[in-house]
């Protein structure tokens, strides 16, 4: 087993989620939540040519979660379910990935739309979204497949 | 700025791509590539309900890549981007992201096909794709709208 690898934050996101309680889960249903991401010096000059990008995913760590659960109830289910086939952030490692849209890149500070992110998470990674690469036509998506809530709003439960 | 943040492998991948050169870039690129992913002890629970998805988000981390290059020539490009633009390996934090194809979850292991992952790979997380929150439509893809390469084949640029 590969010892443990250390992550440096590259930045850091400032949106006007404050707590779980009321924030949306995921970037479809964040619609009207924008936020800004700062980049921190090292790491500016990389941002070069991203702005021609209509998404990207935003891979971040989840600094307010309680520790890893292997068997959690999903905020859209009602049926304790294994982590890995959810998106909850009490992950081993609690790393989370959001595709929110672009809207511009300027004085190392990337201005974003569909925010599902609390304000003050460290940032660790951007990749721009591609169609080619991430865009797939999928018929099965387990549990999900049989629900019918579609409000897509978090609480509590994973708050640290 | 946050500190640094500690990461743990949950698993590693098996896979018959030995090397960069000759591999494929993306999973898009992978139809013939089969692999095993083999999930350590302690996170195997949390792969319950998992075989309800055709693919998957593994995470892993690059680790046989060169240090953190600002700028960087695509696979697919001749013209030096910015390392956010891209989804080359080389990267603050050589963190990377495939949607994979599932094949079937078996005694601690997740069997997967669309393979473009080194064999050894260790994984960090593992998240369901789900077409309500990973498909996009989207009309811009910066610099990759305007390339004509389709193999999608790597070689030892990014090489440690």
């Amino acid at each position: 087993m590969t010892n443990s690898i250390t992550v440096k934050p590259i930045g850091v996101i400032h949106s006007s989620l404050k707590e779980s309680q009321g924030a949306p889960i995921q970037p479809v249903f964040a619609k009207d939540s924008e936020g800004v991401i700062e980049i921190y010096e090292p790491y500016q000059e990389a941002l070069k040519d991203l702005d021609g990008f209509e998404r990207i995913w935003l891979i971040y760590w989840f600094h307010k979660v309680v520790e890893f659960r292997p068997l959690v109830k999903p905020y859209l289910d009602t049926v304790d379910r294994g982590l890995f086939a959810t998106r909850a952030p009490c992950r081993p490692n609690p790393i989370g990935m959001s595709p929110v849209r672009l809207l511009k890149v300027e004085d190392g500070k990337i201005h974003i739309a569909d925010v599902d992110i609390l304000d003050g998470t460290p940032v660790i990674d951007i990749k721009p979204y591609f169609s080619k690469f991430d865009k797939f036509e999928v018929q099965k998506c387990g549990w999900y497949d049989n629900v019918s809530d579609q409000k897509g709003i978090a609480d509590k439960r994973f708050q640290k």
